[in-house]
């Protein structure tokens, strides 16, 4: 990767992306809004956090509709954000985040995972494509009592 | 707005000035140093953590320095920045702070907020003009206490 | 410093060796890579730890091969990066880190630092030639008795 101005700008761009991406996560109300920031054959691959994997814009919608559904506050926070490629409209990223959250059932969570994630560029727009993520340091059970019942 | 260098650079100078809040925030012995984030007419508006609205310099001040003597340590980290405006000399930024502090009286507070700041460029340098937060993940009582005594 | 394009540049190149290092620190498994961080020379100065400090490659392997050996998992988030100091290929930066970890002991960590970094850029990659932290929070007890076996 050319260290560059256009590199600066696609990077740029890509933590955008993964900006935006929280913010969907974190409004708790729009699944149309979360949808914008996938592919439509996007894979939510879950699997890093024991949970299942989610394949396009239908399932993925499922999964987030019940998070949603589940959760009265979220808080997803981006570090250490870093391009591993980046080729024309193809690109991975990772990145760490600490997820806070609580259930409306009153439950805590605070977690800390890394992503991994391709993206890719469409009419000018990063997307998510695969979407990866899995524990940095050991879960708290509570994770995977409100996430698993979906 | 364009994304090119010109938005690059300017929105380099916006998270640094944010940066430069916190860093004056966390130091805890300079109140002056803190005015110099804020324009003449600023507006510190902390009703959204149910605390008051602070205009001007003179009102400002006059947090701070009851910030700073009620406190021993202070961390305020900023993640998931983004620029919503950027207009010649006008910006309006969103981000996520991680509020850390311990009181003189030996209180540990741990809040999550977001900011979302009014900037406006004076002789080259961003300045907040409009300082409004809230809490991202509900708030612990021990943070009403400790600042609502000014 | 004037801020133009090669400020960006450099300081995106800063900040990415500062996200190296906390890759290489939290993969826990490669000494190796882990001082490709630090020049021939560097020092290690965790006397705002209360610890030593290692000068030189030899020394600071000694010092993460311990680490390494006594930590499971391994968190450094960065954020509040700024620039103190760019002359040509000397460079200056702090930031804050938060660091996690679990001791293969069982011992949970979690402080609040800031770094100071003295960089040297040596055939075109910035490497640390000074690495000062110090806590931002006070520290609980169980860094210490994590880290001063070494």
């Amino acid at each position: 990767m050319q260290h560059n101005l256009e590199y600066l700008l696609e990077k740029d761009a890509l933590e955008a992306a993964v900006v935006k991406y929280c913010t969907a996560v974190d409004r708790l109300d729009d699944v149309d809004d979360m949808l914008t920031n996938f592919t439509e054959d996007a894979v939510l691959d879950l699997t890093g956090l024991h949970l299942p994997s989610f394949v396009g814009h239908k399932e993925i919608a499922g999964f987030y509709t019940q998070v949603f559904e589940d959760m009265s506050h979220h808080g997803h926070l981006l570090s250490n954000f870093r391009v591993e490629k980046l080729e024309g409209n193809d690109a991975q990223v990772k990145c760490y985040i600490t997820g806070l959250g609580r259930s409306k059932a009153g439950v805590d969570i605070q977690v800390y995972v890394w992503y991994d994630l391709i993206l890719r560029k469409i009419d000018g727009t990063w997307k998510i494509s695969v979407f990866y993520e899995a524990p940095l340091l050991p879960m708290p059970e509570s994770v995977t009592a409100v996430h698993s019942k979906g």
